[in-house]
């Protein structure tokens, strides 16, 4: 069976779907509408639902299955879904939330595998025995988060997953630059946004959490790291565990981007250049693959509010 | 006897000043001399030291105490010493090199009264536990330590003392403005700058830590907060304590100014208001007595680099 | 009776209240509509009159007091009316348009009071009499004039509020830094914006006058301090007088903020921040106001967009 | 006889010049210098006079004509004196002072008959009387003036030239744009740069006065304007004054060059770009007439520190 | 009769017009509508055509004539049609779509004749080579095409009137400054567009181009230099050459701006001078032109989002 | 025998080096001196020559092969040289001035057979056959440039240098994001900085060329790409041809960083991450090679002027 973004234009359709957002706003003529973005495996795709009564606004609310009768439409370029009926999805028929969700591309089993061969490549016993202990604390978000709320890597598992083409980056730059530290690399890609785990509230519907606000993913991460070292009684002060903390508290590279201080070793440098050159790519990504060859893509927030064109011919 | 600061231009002297520092530069016919800057309490005076040995560029280091003979000259505007003799003071006839250093206008017995009383007023009691926690551990070092290396409050005690003084404008201004949370202010202003204790490496010839280039004093309060919370058995996540380690990471204003995050809340965004206010004061009061009325003071590199004109008839 | 902003959602009213601002706008068929902001001395509340007639479009213009039938509701977390019935009012059952404006909250007797009182601080002739002469000539518009079209102090009486807290703080400050000149601060915050009399239209649907676009208050105020020395035979080039002219003109601090000239004397550094502190105070309460504790307020303008948490549980 | 400029490399010479600047430094050696820059009508140079006494730098100060024998040298591609001996002049056979200062190209009475005939092209009455008005007071400084310390036009008469030079544009630049309000445009001209003669110190060692500092050329214009009107008894509130006005306070273009408004008129953004354009070719024209074709012109600090190329074969 | 923009607020009337642009919208009750920017010699005009169908989006596309009953309204201050009857015209009864632009207020004749007149002026054989070859090569387009999509001189023929200006402003400001290469500044003006022929997608519904996205008009003139000197067998590293292709390089004065390198040489500056007053005098203009005096044009984005007043009384 | 990078302090030496930079400058004294940068392939060293006749200032300059009598000290920090004797070598006992200039780590014939082996990797023929064309044309000097003056690569060589290792982490990159067209990166890498070759003046006292200054490396590339095309009649104009221009355009990343155009296809930002990430490694290595563990090194210009830690205990 088609799925969301396969369709066709004008071609109708009956499938279940996820209620990603479901922003309630008022029509001109003082009637309220719903503006839906549905979701499965394939991608988003909005609509909207005219006239709604208060009832089915508190009905239809986001992190809900449906059943949806649509017709697939363009409006002034995008994709857009005419609705036809909408009702709520039974588990029975339908089954969890989380099977609607966009996944990493990459397998949960085989990230968590490459991260765990990973860790045996960082000599430093501070450095290891820190991740590993804040790995093993905060798994199971680690692996099921996003690594944002919009932007990129903004889908299950993508923390996991921009760490994980993160450390392939970080493993063949150390082959070019020997005089990099693997170790002390790697360890840091591990870390750098862990913080995320408390940052965000989960991978469904995901919103900033009050602390993450407040204090920010970067000084959180830097805080586990410090309670990691009471619980494993490693002195804080130690060079190479400053120079980890350094690694998470630098890696947004530019004061005016939130980290608190600028990189001041060549590895936190080189972090967050491999950080850029992942989201990037991320977000290039997901706008071409929505945009036919020959055309620009929309405008991306996360670089710039950039167009980038799409060749056709090469 | 006349200190360093109270002698008059050409007037001739001896006594006892602390060399504050050292600098050995080349001269352009290949000879070596110091820079020295020389303190006691009035404040400091530059002199230079021609032709200097090897032996002598060891023996006349930062931090020693020397007898001076000099003429009190001056150099495009600025005070100087032309040094006529030099010599180290022995102990018994100097003292400790602590009784030449610039220290703050407000005695430290008085200073640890009116922190201590303002304890009282912190009614949270999370707050007042965590404030009191770090106070009692960090309790020598807060009211011996400057709170910069250099530009304000660079001397001993003056962090302690840009805190007091802080507090009592934090008093007042809650005063014009009830709806603002009084122990979260002063809890914070007591906090803010704490982390400078492990930032600089103590009273006598200022440096930053590795521990304060790499991480910075912002971060190492919150550390110290979290650590706090683990020993008090406090949630870190509850608001209140969040809300606080907001006040001190935000305190800087401005990401680029070194904030993780800016201002969220209302106290966080006074707190900073303040400091900048008691900030500015220090710079300008320090500059403006050492100029003559009628003219401009230096360019002050904590205030845009702005020089300042002292009024001379009003 | 409850008032506007005292009112519970969904609760139907009746009351006289003022048409603030009265936008025509025509709805995606074609019709227009008034999208009203009423108000009374609770504060306002948005309102859409759908399918206006030109008539009805002339006769509920803006400054206008009606009598209002409608229901309080809430539209994306903003509260709300719901029109049911609208009319003007007559004089005789409503009272003047100014009844229903906001205020500050200290009395306009009191300000005077206060105002005056400090006039006996200022204790250079040239200044006390510069002001006495301008305080004069303004007196009406400065204790009616809001201190802003916008942002903060947007109020009836708003300049002479904002001026009277910033005396309050000023003098404080004056407390903890005896170097200040105390006459030549409260000369300065007492004519700092004296120039909104000219540059804004008045206290009901303010404008920025001509004069107020092309030259600005700050200049406004300097050209009458110069014609005060005209006529009071002063020597606008003594120094006092040029140091009084500095303070006004760079009170905004930066160019940027258009200041021609940035602070190059103490206390006019110092007017600048507490003018920003109470500027801030009062746009951050006022949003505060309006905002359930837990929640963020919405974006603030004056304060680089920033919004603020409003904690629930300190 | 040959003047400064105008001598070859390694020509031996005497002559009387003047001292323009003569700053007192130390040498390594812990000796006093003078750095001297010597002018005539053809330019100014460098030199050196080392060991000198404290006589010598109390009689050799700037203003002083002096006899100078010497050597032209270059040192480091700047051209350079070599001191051989120096004595005061008498003024009976040197003459004064301005006799050797560099001067506008265009002589005094052409320009003052040129300005003079542009007042009949000031059609608007209230414009034509307040220029004339000014002009009429301040005139002889007008026509004797720099129009700045350094950078552009810091040469005696240079404000009048500047004005001068752009008034001519002005006239090609109506002539293209008739739509251009030609009276209002040469008012603003005249009048811009006149605060000039009381924010600097007069055509001889040109110094910023105090108000020049803490108000700036173009309040105090806007001032003098203000005054103007009251003397003719024209409203100050009329349109068209408060358009003069602003064209001078607008004239430097951005709040950041310290226009307190931005311009917002069409004339006064004209007025901006005439000045500028002024400005950037005399800044230009300084350096290239010191610059062998085929080299670069040294860093230009009002052309954002650009050098410029001169070409040699076009 | 009567032009678009020469009707009375509220007049009826029955006119050919071009259809400038033509954007579908979807209303607030799910129906599509097209909005309309309707064109004649005169200037253009808006309006809304409701429930459009499918068949009438196509047919009523950009470029089409029309022949449009409508009657002329007022909506926030900006003119409006509503739209009463709408059909297609046909070519015997409208004529060319051409007949309906907004052209360059001289006519191309006289351009061409004067740009031609100007070549004699240019004496350096390789550039006076290389600028009618060019010119040659592109006439049809230079004299057609707009300067730009939007923004200034967005009509036909708008580059070559650009053109003249900018030569005509030249040639004063040589008169001024005699040191100014004239042949250079006229080679430059000429040359210093002409990439927008390759640019732009020509004089209807103008688009940027692949190659203008990716490239951009500065880089694609110094390409057609670059090949006119292989054609006509000149030296590209010739020193009068590489002057040439640094003035169009240059000309956007800022690297901020999409200048590859700041302008170096003095005729370079100029020429970005001149090519910002003339582009800033056209913007104003346009904005000026539609707007009553006594009132204040809407922002103009180009000038930095400033909004000019327009005098009355004047 | 020891080179001069390996010396120990104080250690006395005499061996044949190379004079890199000869630049004279004038003591306080009066008397010439030079400030020399020897170097030889182990790195460079600075070293002053007191009281320089003009005919030692003649022989001795840059590019010159000398024999140096010395012994290697310290000077706040830096390694230098005390210049004992003096003098030229002769060819014949010294060999070439190239044999001491520091080179490339990799051999030039190992970086020409991984470029040429590159080449089998670009598989569209427009871009195949431009590369090798200009490969071909500037061969000799692609393998001796260095990258630059000064800052990254800036020795014998670089140029090829840097190519090669940025191909290297684009194949690596390339495996991670199988999206990106492998053809088109290895193009834009191979072609980005070729522009070198025109812009410096070579190996040895590396300049600037007037056409560097004037119309910069990036714009050289795109008119040599554009004559290839003209030479090999591929149309200039195919959207391959247009996207490969872009990328030589758009490597600098930002317009403020001379790029005439922001990177708009995937493949130009991915281009500009990696030129940025080598050069950054490039400048980090040099810096940190000269660094003690434990210390920092210099401040570093090509990355925002920052000092990085070179950690001695991990």
């Amino acid at each position: 069976m088609k799925k969301l973004r396969e369709l066709a234009v004008d071609e109708a359709f009956q499938m279940f779907v996820l209620i990603k957002n479901a922003d309630v706003r008022m029509a001109k003529n003082g009637k309220k509408f719903i503006a839906f973005t549905f979701q499965d495996t394939s991608g988003t795709i909005d609509g909207k639902f005219w006239d709604a009564s208060d009832e089915e606004i508190q009905r239809f609310e986001a992190g809900k299955v449906v059943f949806l009768s649509g017709k697939r439409e363009v409006y002034q370029g995008n994709p857009q879904v005419k609705i036809i009926q909408l009702r709520l999805a039974k588990t029975e028929e339908a089954g969890d939330p989380s099977l609607y969700m966009e996944r990493a591309p990459i397998k949960k089993e085989e990230m968590e595998e490459e991260i765990s061969q990973t860790l045996f490549e960082i000599l430093n016993p501070h450095w290891n025995r820190i991740v590993r202990y804040l790995l093993n604390q905060y798994k199971k978000e680690f692996f099921d988060y996003p690594a944002a709320k919009r932007n990129h890597h903004a889908f299950a598992s993508g923390l996991a997953y921009h760490t994980t083409t993160m450390l392939r980056l970080g493993k063949a730059i150390v082959k070019e630059y020997p005089e990099l530290n693997a170790s002390l690399l790697y360890a840091g890609i591990i870390l750098h946004d862990l913080g995320k785990v408390i940052e965000l509230s989960g991978p469904m519907s995901t919103e900033y959490t009050l602390v993450g606000n407040l204090v920010g993913h970067l000084v959180l991460v830097d805080e586990e790291i410090t309670k990691a070292c009471l619980a494993l009684k490693i002195d804080e002060q130690a060079e190479d565990v400053v120079v980890l903390r350094h690694m998470v508290l630098a890696h947004h590279g530019l004061l005016e981007y939130g980290s608190p201080v600028r990189p001041r070793i060549m590895e936190a440098e080189i972090l967050h250049q491999i950080d850029n050159l992942d989201a990037s790519m991320q977000m290039m990504l997901t706008s071409i693959r929505q945009t036919t060859p020959g055309e620009y893509t929309d405008r991306i927030f996360g670089l710039d509010n950039r167009s980038f064109y799409v060749p056709k011919e090469i």
